[in-house]
This record gives structure tokens, C-alpha cells and sequence, in this order.
């Protein structure tokens, strides 16, 4: 098994002003998603957005595989800079976890190509039930049929995403609302995957299932160990003659 | 049938510089395109980059049901409060037609969320045959099994979008590349089609097939007749009733 | 418009058993979906499994654009020879909508290539919210953000289908099941859509929005008025020159 | 890394019939592909029509992760409950590739629902080119740009295949045709990947990235270490307590 290098990526604002969210989170949900992960034998590193470059150089971004980012209230603190080096990583191969209200971030919305903060919600600590729909998925292993929260914020449909490569997770609310709680995307040589668990006031990234969800995804969403990486642009020389001489192109044009 | 109102946007600069291009398009490819969108009986108009915000003002948008784009050697001279102005009638609804070198255009790549100016290319004056792969497919009606164009520019895999939602053309280029010549995508409320044909030093949009193809593109791109709009965004009272009373809610957080 | 010609097919047995279900569908489900498609000015007859042939002949067939189908508790009645014959049909370019318990038809787990028969289901009158995810279809227009049932059965997730083209419903039930309860697919020319509510028991298909998606339906999965029926099979003469003389074929080693 | 086991099912009569197809293959298609998954350190064992059961035991099958599928001439001879029982295995998530003309065998068209027997075809030893479309994808590591086979039976679109669930290949040939020759598909739990490559008179089978890729496919389709199996079929208790006590019942309306 390839080493898989991971940076955790968190805003850190909650768990820093309410001593509830503290409690849940003691060292922010960036820390408990770095140590389950951990477990796994990956090479976990964390970052925020109070550091320097919000803790995402690039000399960290290169030495990154996968990317999980968790965001919430703060999206637009995100200076645009450390948003394109991001996607330009993502292009070139690294994976991205986008969770719960990342659906906001920049960098998701920029991937997605459209406005995937739009959404039904409603913060009222109503039970969600996440219903697997591809257990073939690679993320999908070892997650059981359904895991049930007993308490989550609603997000509802009509989620504005595009069309996902793969439908993982359909969440029920008790409230009446469904959710497309799973889903994945490729964008360039990077792998994607959202999903919608981990509102900050409930103690969510604890459960195991969720865990077990987030740990394959990172596997999953890390680059291939060979990926072809096609010389593109200009292309002058055809594979295959051709059968007349070039004419009339706008480089000849140009030239009269 | 609704009266489809479209605009067809046109970078409007070759025509100008070329006598050779100008023989092959007297009125621009805007004006022929316009010419034969015209027989259809749809509602028809122009813009180009040189106009006033590029002929594409907020009114003109708000009164144009299918956007045709045509751009190649000047996509960032196109200003950003335009790309933004189309990326949010597109959400809205708008359909939208990318033909050619429309590929590297702002608004495309900010719609696909992906490098999709990446491809490979060759100006040659080669063969290129396109092969439909969706005979049922709206696009496809009244089109033959392949289109022969005896002169095209290529252009080669991997062309760097998102999984395409249909892909109606395939491309084979006389020098040895495939291209996936016709593909849609849906974002927001809006249909998108790609279609690749259209050098500018060929009488591509002259060709009966092609124009057929942008012909039904445009019907099918047109905004459904009464798409739901769903009210997004906070939903106090859930449909269903909840089991518990409201309990640690960030809104309650930030209130102690 | 072209003038669309729908069969509608249904089992007819429930309502010639149960007085309670002949108090909804005195006509029969198969007279009350005819009734309201004859409202759009569709040309409509209708068929059922105790007729000869189950009434569908292959001249029936031959006139039909769209089948509409609906069957429960007699799917093997269902004689493989006509299974076959709307099979052609569908590859031909008829379009097929298959409405509820019809999941578990042999038409359309042929058609599926998988195990739709299987999923989650009960039978205790409780609410279904249908959620409507792609407003922009041709098949959502004038359909509302959601849809609420008082009553119907239960179908929950997993359901045995292949990756759907389209997703345009998605179901929460009362008792924390989601379901895929509107996806299409094409198969050959023919398009298909499954449409999940609609137990016997129930006035479903009394619903005016329950009506609208099925108009719409039958709209959408009607043939294309120009479809390319591509000429398939050996190909001898290619379109472009060969660089070398055809050698070592099978037909050559057949000779010898 | 699990051990996987494979069984690698060949036709086996061209290379009974034909030195020259035998010179190519020695010990039979079968033979080859084995070997060189055999370096992989699999498990591999071979089938072959002629053998009882065509060598597709139940016992066999249980046994099987992944099974690789050639057949050409003979594809009736296939009798229906081998076809049934592989079906069934890869609903249990048995993993199958199928190469080259298996594209018209029983198994693989009733995994398709459609007919994918229908495409064009030429005999005439000219080249392909294989394009890459998308390196990210696990069987694409290691993979080039693009692989040329300097003689191949060509096969063209439209080739009647449902909408893959991934386009890995698209194939350029000499005389004009383009096809999709690698794609993917999961029906039930088990992932089927078609590869067109290999006709017979050539060795193509020899080619190693030809291997690559079927040595990454079977990698790629063998069953996941813990999927879940929903326990699907009637659940008569709900997760979530029901608004009202169940009423109008055909279990009801049956006993009265």
C-alpha cells in the first residue's frame, strides 16, 4: 500500500468560541479526523485558517495526496490565491474531502461550476438517517445498509451540484426532507467526494461508521500510483499522414 | 412552440483582420449562424466583444432564452462582471451554446469547474469525421450517422471537462486523435451544449448537418416552460413533525 | 406536435377483485391514466394481460409511440414471446414508462440488465414526499418542488437499477426509507422512465401532479421525429483509404 | 492486498482450428491471459466451452472473484443456465470483464439490456489507436497516452450500449470508425468492464499494455472486502413511527 500523505483542513472558528462545540471537539475537528485517520497508518498533517497562508503553502500542498476540508461560517476569509492553488492541485491529482458545510467553500463551488451553496437547511437537531446506495463503491466498505444520527442539522434538496460521477449516500430528515449526502466527481486528474455529516454541535465525526466512510475515502480519492499525464496543447506532428498539404491555416494567414 | 428568444455572441475579430476568413463569413460567423437560426423562425440577435459591454448588458440577457458563444483568440478580454452576468442567467435557466474554441472561454471552464482550455490541438486543414453516439437524443434528430468535414482544425483527447451528462458526438481526426465533439452538461437551472466544429478559416457553419445540429441545440438548450423554483436557503417549520424540541443549535450558542 | 400514439397496459386484476380498489379506478388504473393523456389531445387505446396477446399484437405495437405500463401480482403471466416483441419495440425507438410495481416486470429487468425486482417495501399507508431534483427536465415542467401523498406503500433503498441517466424524484417515507422513485434510462432508441408511486389501494393516479409527470413523460420518451437508424453490421468498404492490403482475416483462413 | 481469484473462460476453438491463430497462441487465448495475470501473483485457473459446464460450475463460480470472458463464433453454444449463473454471480458481486466480441455473448447482452451485438465491424488488419480518456481511473495506471495496434479487426459506433458508467477507452481506426472500447458498468453489486481489443489473428494479447490494462481491470472489478447486502424484500416495521395505524391494506382487502 502506497504512503498516503493527508492534510486535515479546518476553519477552527466554533470549537474556539463556543465551549459546547469544545467539549465535542476538544482538539478541533480537525484533530479528531486527524487521529482516525492516524489510526489508519496514514501520514496525517492539519492546517487552519488562522495560519499563514490559512496553513496551506504550497510546499504543503505539494507534499499532500488527499485534502479534507471542513468549513462553515468563514468561506470568504479564504483568500483567493490559496483557493487556485488548491484547485490546481485537485487538476493535477490530489483527492479532495469536501465535508458538511464545505459545500459552501470556495473551492468546492469553484470545482463544481455551480452554485452549490444553495440548499434547503434548518438547525433543529432532527434525526437524519443516511441510506447507502452503491455498496460495490470502494467507499462503501465496510459501512453498514443505513447509519442513523440522532441528531443533525437538515440539509435539503434541491442541492445545486452538478450531476455526480457516483451517487454514495441519500439522507432521510425527519422533518420530511432528502439529500444527496454522497457524492463524488473527478475534475482534471483529481478525485472528489462530498459529504454532508458533521454539524459542528453534534458529536458526529465520532461515530465510527462516519469514520469508516471518511477513511475509505481517502484511500479512494488518492492519486492513481501511475497516472498518465498527456502532453497536451500544440500537437504539430500527426500520428497518421496526412493526405493533403496544410492550407489556409491562420498561422499562414497571419504571416500575409 | 414557446418563442425562443436566442443571442449569438460572437468574438468578431478574425472576420475582421482577413480577407480570406471575411470571404468565408461577410456578415461573421455570428451573422451566418443568426441567418439560419433565423429560418427556424426564432427570435435572433448579435453581439460581439467590441461592444458595449460586449453586447451583453443585463437587459439583453435577461431577454435571451439560449446563449451562442463563439470566441477564440481573445477570452480574456471578455471582463469578469460579464462572465459572471451570463454564469448567473445560465443558473437561472438560460441555456447555452459553446462551439469551438469556446472551450477556453471564461464562462465555459467557470461552468465545467475543470481545465477545459486543456486539449490537444493542430491546425492542418485535415479530415475530420464526426460520428453521432445518440441517435434518440433531441440534438440528433434530422442528423445523419456522420458528418465528413473535409477541412477542420484538431482537436484531441484528453480534453479535460467533467463527465459529460450526454455525449452525442464523437470525433475522428485524419492524423490519428478522437474527440468528444458534442457534450452536455446542466448546471443551476441551465443546459449547456458543447459542440467542437467551427474553425474559423473553414466554411464549417455553412454545412447543412452542422447548422441542423446548432438548429435542435438551441430547442432543446431553451428553458423548460415552468421549471420549479425552489425556495432554497433556511426552512424554520420542517414539512413533518420532529420528535424533540429544538436543543443546542448554534443559533442558541450564540445567544449565551 | 406530432400526434403521439400511447398504449396503456395494465394488468387489471386488482380491480376486478377488490371492490375498495374498483371504488377508485372504476375504469380500471389502465381508464383512468387513458382519460387523463386524452385530455392532452393524445391519441390513446389501452390493453390488458387477460386480453389475447395481452393485447399487444405486434400491429398494436407497431402503432404505439409510447407504452405505458402497469402490472403487480402477475408479472410471469406475461408470455416471453410479447416480452420480446415490446423489447424490439423499445430498441426500435418506442418509448416506455413503467409506472410502480412495473419495477418488478420482465420487460423492465430485461431491459435494466439487473435485479430490479429487489428492494424494501410496506404496505401501511404512510406519507411519501416526493422531491423533485432536476427541475430543468423536460419531464419536471410544471411539476411543483415536491409532491405529498397521504397514503402509499413503501419501496426503500436499495433498489437493484443500474446508474440512471437521469434521477427526477427521489421519495422519503414516513418510516425513514428514501427511494430513486423517477429515473430514465435509453436503451437502443427507446427511452424509458420509471415512475414509483402509484398503489392500487390508493388514488394516486387521481393526483393532477401525479398526472403532469406522467404527460410529461409520455412527451419526453416519444420517438424523435428523424432518428439516424445507423446501418450496422459489416462495414467493407472503410470511408478512408487503408495504408495496407487487408491480410490474415479470418475469412482468409477459412479458405485455406 | 486480498488474494483474488480469477477464472479467465475462453471460447477456444479458433486456435483449434487455425495454425496461424494457434502460432499466435499457443496454449489459447486463455493460455496467454493467464500467464501474464499469473505474474501478477493471482490465482488464476482457465474455462472453455467444451468442458462439462463449459468448466462454469457452481462450484467454480463460488470460487471466482473475476472472471474474464473471450467468445466469438460460438456465443449460442453458451447454454442459458451457465448464462443465468454467472448472471447471478455478478449481482453477488462477482466481477466480470469481457473482451473483445464478448460484447455479443449472452451474458453480456443480458447485462446490458440492450443490443449490444449491434455496432459496425471490418475484418481488414488496419490500425487502431487507443485514447485514453481517463487517467485518474484505477485501471488507467500505468497506462500511456495512447496505445497503437498496427492491425485489428476495426469496430464502429453506434455500438447499442447503455450510457457507461465510465469511458475509459476511445478507439481511432484507420479506415474511418471510432468506438468506445473500454467501459464500465455495475450491475447488482458485481463491476463489468468491456475491453474491445483482441481479435484473434493478431497478439494483441501480447501486447503489454494491452495486459496493463486488463491486469489493472481485474484488479478494479473484484468484489469489495466488506460490502454491505442490504436485507431487502418486505420490512414490516418501520425505522420511524408512523402517523397513523395502517389501513386500506391489500393484505386487508384479501382477507375480507
Amino acid at each position: 500500500m502506497q504512503d498516503i500523505r493527508v492534510t486535515v483542513w479546518n476553519e477552527y472558528l466554533h470549537e474556539t468560541r463556543h465551549e459546547a462545540i469544545r467539549q465535542i471537539y476538544p482538539e478541533g475537528i480537525h484533530g479528531c479526523i486527524a487521529a482516525f485517520l492516524r489510526q489508519d497508518g496514514l501520514s496525517v498533517r492539519t492546517a487552519t485558517l488562522r495560519e499563514a497562508e490559512h496553513g496551506l503553502t504550497q510546499a504543503v500542498l505539494e507534499e499532500t495526496d488527499v485534502l479534507v476540508w471542513w468549513g462553515h461560517m468563514a468561506h470568504q476569509e479564504v483568500v483567493d490565491e490559496v483557493v487556485e492553488r488548491v484547485y490546481r492541485r485537485v487538476m493535477d491529482g490530489m483527492g479532495l474531502i469536501v465535508l458538511h458545510s464545505g459545500h459552501a467553500s470556495k473551492i468546492f463551488m469553484k470545482l463544481c461550476g455551480t452554485n452549490s451553496d444553495q440548499l434547503k437547511w434548518r438547525e433543529a437537531a432532527e434525526k437524519e438517517i443516511l441510506w447507502l446506495m452503491d455498496p460495490a463503491h470502494p467507499i462503501a466498505q465496510g459501512v453498514p445498509d443505513h447509519i442513523l444520527l440522532p441528531h443533525e442539522e437538515m440539509y435539503g434538496e434541491t442541492f445545486i451540484i452538478p450531476k455526480p460521477d457516483d451517487l454514495l449516500f441519500l439522507s432521510w430528515f425527519e422533518g420530511g426532507e432528502v439529500f444527496r449526502s454522497g457524492v463524488t466527481y473527478t475534475r482534471g486528474l483529481g478525485k472528489i467526494f462530498y459529504f454532508r455529516p458533521g454539524h459542528e454541535t453534534f458529536p458526529t465525526y465520532h461515530h465510527k461508521d462516519i469514520q469508516r466512510v471518511i477513511r475509505n475515502a481517502v484511500r479512494w480519492a488518492a492519486p492513481g500510483p501511475a497516472m498518465a499525464r498527456a502532453r497536451l496543447g500544440q500537437v504539430k506532428e500527426p500520428l497518421m499522414p496526412l493526405s493533403e498539404q496544410r492550407e489556409n491555416t491562420l498561422e499562414q494567414l497571419n504571416r500575409t
